[in-house]
């Protein structure tokens, strides 16, 4: 059986204080109705996620020997920048796999840090392919994400943080993907203050470490598929899924639009950008999947490294689903004046036109197919459907509403 | 003339050590080349700016008969926010005038706070008129936004907690809207600090104490329209006219597009959510406009309140402005393939196609207007020059292109 002692995680600290930011833990009023919620802010280490901290700790470890060779690492994501960030303090050559499909930014962000990149066309899976080959031409060092000691005792080292930060703390709720994180942490925490709850959040979409706790054994999904892409992981790994038995109190799964709320809120209330992985503790939060009244719980907020165009998709599907914009199709008789006032009822009502299209028909559209596509800013759907009544009281036909 | 003692400075930060948050200073590494640049994150103190300091300590110095009479603000964003915490913590009734254009997020964040919301049709100087109207009818107490010297005297304490945390410091980058922070803050280092250099940012658009300091008077501007609305203030007050004059050594304006900018690279580098306005001094640093090399340098992200639809709008000018998001319209001949042809010429240089649009000429279109319009994510401009170039030697006819 696995185990992480205590002297290991501190010794990490030390290595990590070189390098590594002491991450801020910020009291969230919003948060705090059922219990007292702090934020344990990794969005904000460097490289945006706590990735830094295994990945470094893990390549200080390595031999003389096994640093000449360099290393290698596979990942669209945190794991790429932490390892490359790493590599770079250490003057070690690292090359990193990715597959085409990430984000530009992510790609540009790993190689501004020295990083050699390989660029590999397909999935993730494809990249780890060519990863193992390289591996074998050159013999060098593979850095896994999660499913390693090492690894794992410098995430450990947030548990450290945290036990400072907030002596009273009682329950840590901590995102999961393949667990190396969690692990860290719950093998920590349960060593320094036994009774200290801990939770773990999986998307409902990648559940893998659900699955398998439930199950008593490794499950493999066939399938992820999740905004939060930092945790799409179909299986977990072995040592992990070990502390999970464990040390972990529950495993909780949140879904897609729960994720999306929680990083718009966590970027409206507290003004910190999180990526939909890191975000899934406040999700959890969020839509009281915690079952603790009154006490002192901390999410761990474990990244912030959301490409800007996918933020602002989910920033619109969120205030879709909160019923803070809403999209309206009028029919329209084609006269004058119905556009003004339409407009004006709507003004009537407070709520704030984003924007219009105004179709009168074209090539491939049916000849009545007249309509005014209007998009709005409303307080709530209360005030959405008061504004519909007033256009139906008013003789509009609606022909459809997306909420 | 006007001085404001450390002692008073000092007793607001008592009586804000309730209530306020000793917020963050984080250093930046992107923003680190030529200087050591480290955030005073106040957009992450409660109500999301700075201005609950002023104003709580402004009430909290309030006679009990003032107390009883109630307090009254004006305002569209940060400031209605601090008051209406700020009164609600003292048990205190607030009635908070703001004009009905304001972003209904800001509505409503000042109404949770418990305050009384009066929406008033026009613009900031129609809610102010009426909320002047108001006051002469019921006696209450107007907290004023900036000129104050208890408004200032709790802006200042953000001094005292930036000489605590980085006693080295050798300047700091502060946004100016009516001056009411910076006149505390560099009233109060200048006392502590003789040496330290104190820089004012305004955006251009909105440069009232600019070119009243260079007047040296007060100067009303007719207009000013800037995406930093938190600073967009026509005329200073007497009293932080004055400070500006007496302590600050040099005011700076950046344009529309540098506040955008840093706004985007705040969220992607730092992952911190700023408006304009607290941005301004991030951009005055990006864009190199602060005359000083390897000093360590404090700059003041006075808020975050920004409204995330206009942040899904800045984030996408930044993009274009950045050559990150590139538009191009491609001329069609109306035959089979043309769409699939032209995409994997985009694929094939890595670029991501995230919108296209496809017109086959319509009513109110020219009967020759056939066209595909692509939004695509490029690295930077170079990149986008040789997919364009691309389409072009494959005999694509290009009709525009937007950056």
């Amino acid at each position: 059986m696995n185990t992480l002692s205590l002297k290991k995680v501190y010794d990490a600290k030390n290595v990590l204080s070189k390098v590594a930011r002491k991450t801020e833990l910020i009291y969230s009023t919003f948060l705090s109705t059922e219990n007292n919620i702090f934020l344990k802010a990794e969005n904000l280490q460097l490289t945006g996620s706590f990735k830094l901290r295994g990945a470094y700790y893990k390549i200080s470890q390595l031999s003389e020997e096994d640093r000449q060779k360099g290393i290698i690492a596979c990942s669209a994501g945190n794991h790429a920048q932490g390892v490359a960030l790493a590599a770079k303090e250490n003057n070690i050559k690292a090359t990193i796999f990715i597959p085409a499909t990430a984000p530009l930014s992510k790609v540009e962000a790993t190689r501004s840090y020295g990083a050699e990149i390989r660029l590999i066309d397909g999935v993730y899976d494809d990249a780890y392919r060519e990863a193992v080959k390289f591996q074998k031409e050159t013999g060098g060092i593979f850095i896994h994400p999660f499913n390693d000691l090492d690894v794992i005792a410098g995430q450990g080292t947030i548990a450290l943080e945290i036990y400072e930060q907030l002596n009273d703390v009682d329950a840590i709720v901590v995102p999961i993907g393949g667990g190396g994180l969690i692990s860290g942490i719950a093998a920590t925490i349960k060593q320094l203050k036994p009774a200290c709850k801990v939770y773990g959040i999986q998307a409902e979409r990648a559940g893998s470490m659900y699955a398998s706790v439930k199950e008593h054994k490794k499950i493999e999904l066939q399938h992820v598929n999740t905004f939060a892409d930092g945790t799409a992981v179909k299986t977990p790994g072995d040592i992990t899924f070990e502390f999970c038995e464990n040390c972990v109190d529950e495993i909780i799964t949140v879904s897609e639009d729960e994720i999306a709320s929680a990083v718009l809120s966590l970027m409206e209330k507290e003004k910190l950008v999180s990526e939909g992985s890191g975000a899934l503790s406040v999700a959890a939060v969020m839509f009281n999947k915690i079952p603790l009244k009154n006490k002192n719980i901390v999410c761990v907020v474990s990244g912030g490294n959301i490409d800007v165009n996918i933020l602002s998709r989910v920033i619109n599907r969120a205030l879709l689903k909160a019923g803070r914009i809403s999209n309206i199709t009028v029919e329209l008789l084609d006269k004058p004046g119905q556009l003004k006032e339409v407009s004006s009822i709507i003004a009537q009502y407070g709520a704030n036109v984003i924007r219009v299209r105004h179709n009168q028909g074209g090539e491939g559209t049916d000849i009545n197919d007249c309509y005014l596509k209007i998009s709005m800013e409303t307080r709530d759907f209360e005030h959405f459907e008061k504004i519909k009544n007033a256009l139906i009281d008013s003789g509009y036909n609606i022909l459809s509403t997306v909420q």
